[in-house]
């Protein structure tokens, strides 16, 4: 690889860096452009009804001709839920590992993708070449199987990214991280280390998958009397994996509950990434057939996702399986940031129904803490340092290790998405911002809810709507039927109705005043209606809520 | 105190056992009902609107000639909160400490109550006489200073109520927890303790708040060089004195900023407990008369609330305090659960604009943790146990200390809001149900929420509203003007043109087929427009807005 034109290498994250979520960075070579990760932000709690947030991807579209495929480092919805919709745009190849691609295909067959996209299994240790660039692919650990740390060649030298990761020196399946091949490719001279910063605020290492398979180990042993329920994520099989070993190993049956996982564990087994003994998973009908301790349900609903199946059997409206007070329910997770209150309401129902719930030191991270991350800097030692993957805070702890390492200051680039990174031996700076957002997605559509619509649910939310409707006679403005009022999501109108009456009286004299004249516009009666309503409205509730006038003329 | 006719003791809490928040418990014995504290609750997240949740308190309304008064254990909103609200229904006497009466008053005041309600100031060591009971008042440590608990003398037994506590032994402020005092009466005999859950699944000891004091006393003192803002809770007057205390001791001035904070912090300094030196406070608009590193804001916001004064410095949009990249920000609290995401954000938010973030270390809770509740119950030794203040889960963790201390297991209970709990020498049960619930306020609004409101904004915040409106003519039921349809929060109109156009076209199809007879009455045709716009938007977008027909005729 020769970099005849002294080109740069230019690094754009198009989204990532503000959240956790959305992730998806663009590198950028003369004619060629690689993109790593599609993935799909939830949305915040002001995002109202909003179902997903894909990014905004115009600077690929305007460079549709260089840009050669995704590169995805591993199969979670923040690093591969963007590709269906994404797809639809740009048709575009899919390169990544076996278990990753079981994981999206999943999701292409439901968008329909399937024959349209073309896609390549990587094995670890494995390089392809894509323009002007060459990727490889190496084994790191990480909270599901098949992650990936990408090795980006390019004429201007070495991208190490570690997409998420963590060192696990024992793990359940496969191999560990690849720290030979990390040492090795820093040996050849790395320019830039991307790396996952989601714990850099934590001290220490994060213990291996392995430890939490020994506390599943004395929990089956200590509760050989009750029926045991266990809510993990879907997408960690080793977990599912460990559990299912210590279900084997005290004689339980084992039932799967929950769409995605089922949809995970079935993939996961065709592949081979789960080994599932004979005669130990049952379906959930079989559950009569056996006594409660000798089964065990592994369930989602760990994060207490108002629909997933944990939440439903807490509530009490799982249609086949109902909490008894000899239930011991484990939550093998720890709650995402901003589920702690649907987590907690979750075990209070549980608890309520008697059940003895478990929830600490069931579960270990899959990410990298402060002394992981150390390791690998001092591994690859990088000329430039771009934290990745956090919250702000997270980047910015992240940035602290780099240059407690000896990386200078000014080497290190806490970006923002849209940001453009120029990169070669001699220097690195921003050198210009591209377009970049987050488009929502509501049922089917994709972008036709934007901030109007939001402040709008904001405002509806909050204090309800308030509609006047008017009918009035075309050319004499004279009033021929109203103003009829309704409301929703305002008082408990039985309750009120002396307030709605005179809200209707006031109006009715508001309008006496603008009305009769020919000179009156709809738009200065939608303005009367609007102002008297709110004012009245004000005066006696102290709300405010959304007020439609509504005028037909006949 | 005799019982002479052998009557029983009546407990009964109007609130606060299934949630933190809105504490109400009424203690009934022949014909004095004497009630402990009358606090608010915030609103859950699916309480769109709602500015905060009273106890509905019909059964002391019906039992009014009993009410002897409210006894209140300290000036935390979820025991104080409902108070203005509750005395407009029924007017009480209140009988507190001194601290916990100031911050009543300013309460009292702003509902113009002050004239109308009686009020008695009572000293820890001190009884009061009401009606069949004595309530004598005893010292203990809070996250709020003049925090009691009670010791309720009543002809049937003595009832222990801890309130909300911890065992400080060395209190910054006034003395430690009189457990003398609690020994004492637990000599005597105590029929029933209710004490606080909160912290109950925490084991060990909760720190005492001179802890926080040295910390504070160690970041001043490598932090000489940059200003400091400290968030805390405006009610934590203790930990108001020991930032006060460091920054004399480091030559900084002090601003206090945010409404609750300046509220209380006048209160406690009128009322003698905050030690304030000369020259030390000064006005938020003196802060440019000095260096930055000789000053210390304490603000609010320490939950990450929107409106809070630290939030709008971290957005930059507080009026007088901006945020620069030398300044030392410290957390001194934890996250309220629910708070979690909010914090986040105001953290990312002011690294973002370069500021060092403190937010571990920094703060003790106010509440008993497992060793210190084990220590009540023994010097208390009741025969009943009442866990109450916390979730259900805590309630569960304190039973289970209860029993764990050798209180037999149908001698524990856990209670639900409602229950009438009889209890005596011989027995306790729970013999009956009283009518409870919560009182949503929305501005001025005490009541005219319920859930049909509530469903409806949840409904408006989903996916909007889409009003149908035409005008018929009278009797013949002839289309003459619309249908018109106006939505709101359902899409960005100007870029769905084409989906309105084509609603309305399948609307007057299907009006077509509706109309024109003469049977067609409107609550058919409500039926009719209601139905093909629900078919019709589902089929193209996958959502279901309100929809609202308004039919007018003339």
């Amino acid at each position: 690889m020769k970099n005849e034109n002294n080109s740069k290498l230019k690094i754009i994250p198009l989204g990532g860096l503000e959240q956790i979520g959305m992730n998806i960075t663009a590198f950028e070579f003369e004619d060629s452009i690689v993109v790593v990760d599609c993935g799909l932000a939830f949305p915040t709690d002001d995002m109202l009804g909003i179902d997903l947030v894909i990014p905004d991807i115009s600077y690929l579209e305007e460079n549709a001709e260089k840009v050669k495929g995704f590169v995805i480092t591993h199969g979670h919805e923040d690093h591969i839920g963007a590709l269906p919709y994404i797809l639809k745009k740009m048709n575009l190849p899919i390169y990544t590992t076996k278990l990753t691609m079981g994981i999206i295909e999943n999701k292409l067959k439901e968008h329909n993708l399937m024959r349209t996209t073309r896609r390549k299994v990587v094995k670890h240790g494995q390089s392809i070449n894509l323009g002007k660039f060459r990727i490889e692919f190496i084994k790191t650990n990480h909270s599901i199987q098949d992650a990936s740390a990408l090795a980006i060649y390019s004429p201007a030298g070495i991208v190490f990214h570690t997409g998420d990761f963590k060192v696990d020196y024992t793990p359940v399946f496969g191999d560990a991280i690849d720290l030979q091949r990390f040492a090795e490719i820093g040996k050849k001279g790395v320019l830039c280390l991307m790396s996952d910063s989601t714990n850099a605020i934590r001290p220490g290492f994060t213990q291996s998958e392995r430890t939490v398979g020994i506390t599943f180990d004395h929990i089956f042993a200590e509760h050989q009397d009750t029926r045991l329920i266990i809510a993990t994520f879907a997408s960690n099989v080793d977990r599912v994996q460990q559990i299912i070993n210590s279900a084997y190993k005290y004689g339980r049956k084992v039932v799967v509950e929950g769409r995605s996982m089922v949809n995970i564990i079935t993939i996961a087994s065709e592949l081979g990434y789960l080994n599932i003994p004979e005669n130990t998973l049952i379906e959930i009908d079989q559950l009569r057939n056996f006594p409660p301790e000798k089964t065990v349900l592994i369930t989602t609903g760990s994060q207490g996702e108002s629909m997933a199946a944990l939440s439903r059997m807490a509530a009490g409206v799982h249609r086949k399986v109902s909490i008894q007070p000899t239930d011991t329910v484990i939550f093998s997770s720890s709650p995402i940031p901003g589920n702690e209150k649907s987590v907690s309401n979750v075990i209070n129902e549980l608890s309520a129904l008697g059940a003895d719930v478990i929830f600490q030191d069931t579960h270990v991270s899959g990410h990298a803490c402060q002394e992981e991350l150390k390791l690998i800097y001092s591994l690859i030692k990088p000329k430039y340092a771009i934290p990745v993957h956090g919250e702000f805070r997270h980047l910015k702890a992240n940035a602290a290790i780099a240059r407690s390492l000896g990386i200078a200051k000014e080497n290190v680039f806490i970006m923002q998405s849209g940001d453009v990174l120029e990169v070669s031996e001699e220097s690195a700076k921003v050198v210009d911002k591209v377009h970049v957002g987050g488009i929502l997605v509501d049922g089917l559509g994709v972008g036709d809810v934007g901030n109007i619509v939001l402040r709008d649910r904001q405002h509806l939310a909050e204090d309800g709507i308030l509609i006047v409707v008017l009918t009035l006679q075309k050319g004499t403005n004279q009033l021929l039927a109203g103003p009829d009022i309704v409301s929703r999501g305002f008082v408990y109108v039985r309750e009120s109705e002396s307030l709605m009456d005179e809200a209707r009286k006031v109006m009715v004299d508001a309008l006496d005043k603008c009305l009769g004249g020919k000179h009156a516009d709809w738009n200065k009666i939608k303005l009367v209606v609007r102002d008297t309503m709110n004012d009245y409205i004000w005066k006696k509730t102290k709300r405010r809520p959304m007020i439609i006038p509504i005028i037909m003329d006949v």
